[in-house]
């Protein structure tokens, strides 16, 4: 599987857009708000994958509750799979556990779904749907 | 910049690379132990970049210091650079604080260097020379 992006949680997302493009030449290529997910979210293209920013829109969301009890700074990966409910009930299959059983729609506009970090050593994982992975 | 990998810190790197190999169908390209940094490290390759699992040799290491105070998970990400002594003074020049100016051999055999997180919006990031970057 290909890595789509590595996620980074901050309370501010433009700030460090501005801060991380300087600094590692990187173009800002999204700005989006996904009101489900309870995030604004600014994506940096690195050529290869993505470096992704998520700004809490508030404290009860579940960004807002992680940054509340961690500092900023990574928060999950995320690889690209071509069809993710042949993915979810293969992982399942396996014995992974998910957050969110049902995929959902993420900033890309594309079904995602997160793992539960129990099943992967800790670290949060992400599949989003891209048909061409 | 390209991103050359995610590290994730782990007190069993053979354990992680084969759970996260199997779950995610990423072949193991590398394990080596790099005294100088105190770790083990595995690599999975993801086609685009690498996943990286570092073990401490011992809990007086900068991993191990990190497992001592956080749990598994997510350790820094890693961009690819050409020339790193000129990436450093450019960085330098926009008030980057560095880890460790000097750069040191990589598990790749490669010059790295690491920038301090309060530079970098609370996110370790490591570069990596490799002359085609």
């Amino acid at each position: 599987m290909k890595l789509d992006h590595v996620n980074i949680a901050t309370p501010d997302a433009d700030g460090t857009a501005k801060l991380l493009s300087d600094l590692f030449d990187l173009p800002v290529v999204k700005r989006v708000e996904v009101a489900d997910q309870g995030v604004k979210v600014v994506k940096l293209d690195c050529g290869n994958a993505v470096v992704e920013l998520t700004e809490p829109l508030g404290p009860d969301t579940p960004v807002g509750r992680f940054l509340a009890k961690n500092r900023p700074g990574l928060h999950h990966m995320c690889f690209a799979v071509s069809d993710i409910r042949a993915e979810i009930a293969r992982l399942k299959s396996k014995g992974v556990e998910f957050v969110n059983d049902e995929p959902k729609l993420g900033a890309a506009g594309l079904p995602i779904v997160f793992l539960h970090p129990k099943s992967t050593a800790g670290v949060l994982v992400e599949l989003v749907e891209k048909r061409d992975a």
